[in-house]
């Protein structure tokens, strides 16, 4: 999957089937994100996932822990 | 929980203690929007969740189902 | 998945690489039950997810509701 | 709650309104488990969830990682 930089966020986008893979796949981030305790900001309606990325404790920039959160991210999706 | 008419939606904002306790909200409105087969729009950063509820097959406008979900969601909230 | 007959249940456990995705395939079989409103028995450690399915309001036997509830299990688990 | 000494487990069960609430419970502490690196044994039936704690990897016995998750899944109960 492509991340994009967008304005000081790693954006992506990610369509599925329906609601139900959409949001199996919303759990897994949520597992993984507590779990490296960098969480993301994210959009759903129905099959889409929409997910910026950045570190509101350094200044809202990219920084390693959200390229990691992304790595995840692509991990739980197949990528 | 006040819900608002914003742009030809149910709007409302939710905040909460941490993401765990947000993502279970999330969890338990997803089960009840796959019952209602109606699902929101929303969009969560940490512990805050937005909401917005429109029925798209009948041209993004506030209907019954809107409501109903929006009762759901109260009661999920425990409000 | 070869689903089994045992002690009136349809019966399948499933090995997942860890936990993360162990429960992401649990959260996607809770949104299908509570659309079919027809729920499992299920245990879980870890990485690895036993399912038991029968109809309680019938008696405890197997019935149709069953067969469509392991049907969707199996669209879940991609077999 | 009171959790039981039980089979070196420590063992409690709790019982909800209905599939939805049990399950939002679940997701909660699948979240608290995944950070914790320490994960339930658990059983679930609609709205009744039973858990069982030990530590696999000092011989199932009770540990403090036990002890931890347990008080981690009260304050999810609101206990």
């Amino acid at each position: 999957m492509a991340w994009e930089e967008k304005d000081n966020c790693l954006y992506c986008c990610f369509t599925f089937k329906n609601f139900n893979e959409a949001f199996g796949f919303m759990t897994r981030i949520a597992l993984a994100a507590e779990k490296q305790d960098h969480h993301p900001t994210w959009h759903n309606t129905y099959n889409k996932v929409e997910i910026w990325l950045n570190t509101h404790d350094k200044g809202n920039i990219i920084t390693e822990a959200d390229r990691k959160l992304a790595a995840s991210i692509d991990k739980i999706a197949g990528i």
